[in-house]
């Protein structure tokens, strides 16, 4: 299944068509997207019900974020050996968690404004939490969780590095600074749930490629170690974290500039568009 | 203007007496506190005209978290000199940001049961986001706020110390790590916004005390400089920053133990109580 929004309502997408889900089963399942994650198991044993023959068309651009106000977004820096490398730390021995604030949760394919410094990018499998709890048992762990979208950690980076030690979630909560979407996919649809392939392009280069087989912690074990301390809620957000080829630490160091496009794509998800100005 | 929840519904308090906004304004505001957050505006110009005849006694116990289900934790490392300090490092030159997620916020007379590890006590001054904004000046950063309240900070330092560089949001994130009440109090009933006085007891010994007149950013500078970053929404909360007197700083080391109970006082504002098991 294929979970998306239009309008701020939950719907499914098949193909090219989309089926609000509240009309769909005549208000029987709600139209919010987070009333609709916590309630995850019963939008999943509607799906195979919906009538697609009143599904409308999907218009380019009319997908929302899939959760426009998460309550917890979790982030977790170097989760993979080349970028903690490239970035100068040993191997974390434990996630290193931040935020991203989610004011700066936005859809798949919008504008961003760059703040002053230096804003680079970071592509990310980010794990979208269905029924979620507190201490889920890794093996548990994909039961609990609604699916997988594309995301982009995008980061200030002057603000971030100026202290000691440095600053994560401030920094990377810009306006914009999260991008997700355009579809949260359930698991069982994807090729290979723990092996996600994944890549990045400004204006059609290649930056960043990579695959959640090579996370330090994987997702499941993220969304045990996570609710080990914190209950998960529905449509909380979780950014596994970024692989090596980010632009601070290439040579000569390589920023966003107005004008680019970056493209984010996630194998069996889809891709979400961010243009700078 | 004393601002809190019963029963998770906004209320104002005078003595030992409540109104539920709601109901005593026949529903004109609403009765979740976010929504009346987000009408601060509204609330402050209503409360001159309520009926407090008909107010009713505030029962031991019966205030919950003033904001239950913040979207945003804005909380402030090494905010005043000697505990940047005794934590070893130099004082920060910006606002170093880290979240407490709101999966942590409980109320202010709660019982918490301490998890693995060595948990610390930290006070806190919490500003309680009123209207809110994006790049609010700092002239104006005491109109986007509803007002002050107590925190704490509670947080596990072994994971928190585990790894290089440390980790602030999810060892602060326990359940029950993030208790803020029993009242938001208005910027203009306080003996002086700028100089706000704190203390904490463990079973009635001293550990903490200061004056946010001592914040290396004070709580308007914060909202600035916050807001320069983020929108701030109705309901966020900022913890400002604790003073010296952790526990971990101690020779020898002290942590919370099973059946202490930790009070702690903000001036003007009031007490909130923790009781660990």
């Amino acid at each position: 299944m294929r979970f998306g929004t239009v309008d701020g309502r939950g719907v499914v997408v098949r193909d090219e068509t989309f089926l609000d889900l509240a009309r769909a089963t005549d208000d029987s399942l709600p139209h919010d997207p987070l009333a609709l994650l916590a309630r995850w198991d019963d939008v999943v044993a509607a799906e195979p019900t919906l009538d697609w023959s009143v599904a409308r068309r999907l218009a380019p651009g009319s997908l929302g974020a899939p959760v426009p106000a998460p309550r917890q977004v979790f982030a977790i820096a170097l989760n993979y050996r080349p970028h903690a490398a490239e970035a100068g730390w040993d191997p974390p021995g434990q996630p290193l968690v931040f935020t991203k604030f989610p004011s700066c949760v936005v859809g798949p394919d919008v504008d961003v404004t760059l703040p002053e410094g230096h804003v680079d990018w970071e592509i990310e499998v980010v794990a979208v939490v269905g029924r979620g709890g507190y201490r889920i048992p890794r093996e548990e762990a994909w039961d609990a969780l609604a699916g997988i979208t594309v995301g982009q950690d995008l980061s200030e980076r002057v603000q971030q590095l100026a202290g000691k030690p440095p600053q994560f979630s401030l920094a990377k909560s810009h306006p914009g600074f999260g991008p997700i979407g355009p579809l949260v996919v359930t698991p069982g649809e994807l090729p290979d749930r723990d092996a996600i392939g994944f890549a990045s392009f400004l204006d059609d280069e290649p930056l960043q490629s990579g695959s959640t087989a090579d996370l330090i912690f994987p997702v499941d074990d993220l969304v045990a170690r996570l609710s080990e301390v914190c209950r998960l809620l529905p449509g909380d957000l979780i950014f596994t974290g970024t692989p090596e080829g980010v632009g601070n630490r290439r040579t000569p160091p390589r920023f966003l500039q107005p004008g680019e496009t970056l493209v984010s794509r996630v194998d069996g998800v889809g891709e979400i568009v961010q243009r700078f100005r």
